[in-house]
């Protein structure tokens, strides 16, 4: 299972109340850290959750709303007293960035850079980014937790398995029994689901975004305006609309979708509540510190 | 008069229901800050008050939690529409810092650095920057602003004054009277006190902070610990704790002394309450948001 918190709703700057958009994906102990604007280690203060289990931190793009608090958050990630190294997820530009933020911090564990070209896992999660549309280069991220296939004794004993071997089936290893080998998929029910949600926000409706989030169980995207007045703001700034989004989350079958990022000229998203509804059930307005788990099916 | 407020009470990291410290001062629709730490931005708009008013930046040392939140209220700023420059004063330091902190700010507006060597006005204020001890090159503030002596109109008739001409001598010119030049003193009565405060957190009790709060309003200052366990860490990291600030408020004679700028493990500056109304009942412990106006005296 994976808990998600969405640390906060806005965008372009933070408010009293709406912290900048940023989100916690937590298994098994371990955290990624989706973006980490000004005053997000306060939000996750806030919403009950350690900075120590943080391993990665994966950056959408390098604006100041998704950037600034990585000098605090490292700061204070010191004066905790961490030794484990940081690992910082990006887009090309971010080690420069991240560097000139942090002039005014020393840290004594290890801070590694990578610039996120192709795939990559951060402990049981496997990331894959994604270019999005947006005025500089900016990513999204999904997220799969896979599912090993349910292991089947019946086919194990039928193999002359004996059951001293079974836990080295189970975690993957091949077994040899007399003369024959036998794999994990020849004790193995057919692959199953796993887990998979997808962040992106800061982007015009794209391609990559709408196939990313295939099927997914959770997508976290922009919604940056409801008002159908501001639909011109939205294309010009180069961000995209709640509607924008239902209708990209339709069309890729997402379970649910959470829109974030609110303009701070968006006060009311609770005023579209019963609109939304009408448009996409599977779509909602999310509030700060919203939170689920998300669970493998029966 | 001059509205005073403690945007927050905080010290080394920002945390749920406290801002980094930080001073607003604001004297007829202008504002000057000191110090912008993570979120200072956020408290400046929960208090009610404009980042448009801000004509000027004070900043104490360079230490992150009193930085690190110019890149959010300059890009704020921007979004807010400005176009009057921001005057930033500092250490030697503060143009480098505030540079790299900015690499993700694009501003339209000026921005003017000043390394604080001597005193400066700003607007009708006048500021004293003096050093402070604390591990880096770090400045307290004293600001006043001055009050004029009593203007005397029967002076002005004694000496042939017409009327029209007394508003040039209150505004501070001299008069030519026939073959005579009036000047304002002859026209004035005694000179009068001002209003004063003084800024000065992160740093040991020092003979500069308890020259410049010599008979200040008020004087804001660090309590970062009140438990007599941690007097050594304060010593060690170069910091003053509440008693110690007592101590120097009342050699000082500071009118009144707001605490600030708390350890994050200094969790309820309340529970020292009665204690400090028997060691110094000028000085109190703040609150987040604390205001007061300081008026000319009766």
């Amino acid at each position: 299972m994976i808990d998600v918190t969405l640390l906060g709703t806005g965008g372009m700057m933070p408010l009293p109340g709406r912290h900048l958009t940023a989100l916690l994906v937590r298994h098994q102990g371990h955290s990624l850290l989706i973006d980490c604007g000004e005053g997000t280690q306060v939000a996750i203060r806030r919403y009950g959750w350690s900075m120590h289990s943080i391993d990665a931190i994966l950056f959408t793009h390098v604006h100041g709303d998704h950037v600034a608090g990585i000098s605090g958050l490292l700061s204070s990630m010191q004066t905790e007293g961490r030794l484990e190294p940081v690992h910082i997820y990006g887009p090309q530009a971010i080690e420069e960035v991240v560097a000139n933020l942090c002039v005014v911090v020393g840290v004594q564990f290890d801070v590694f850079f990578h610039a996120v070209d192709q795939p990559f896992r951060v402990n049981d999660l496997e990331v894959t980014p994604f270019p999005v549309m947006h005025t500089i280069a900016c990513y999204g991220y999904r997220i799969d937790l896979s599912r090993r296939p349910k292991f089947l004794p019946e086919k194990a004993r039928e193999l002359g398995v004996p059951m001293t071997s079974w836990s080295r089936l189970q975690a993957g290893e091949s077994v040899r029994v007399g003369l024959h080998l036998v794999k994990p998929q020849d004790v193995s029910g057919p692959s199953r689901r796993g887990i998979s949600l997808v962040y992106a926000t800061d982007t015009r409706p794209c391609k990559a975004l709408e196939e990313a989030a295939w099927d997914v169980d959770l997508l976290v995207t922009e919604g940056i305006y409801a008002d159908h007045e501001k639909d011109q703001g939205a294309v010009d700034k180069m961000h995209m609309t709640a509607w924008e989004a239902a209708e990209l989350a339709a069309r890729a079958g997402a379970h649910q979708t959470w829109l974030t990022h609110y303009s701070p000229s968006f006060r009311n998203p609770r005023d579209y509540v019963d609109e939304m509804a009408r448009v996409n059930p599977t779509v909602t307005f999310s509030d700060d510190g919203r939170r689920t788990t998300l669970q493998f099916e029966e």
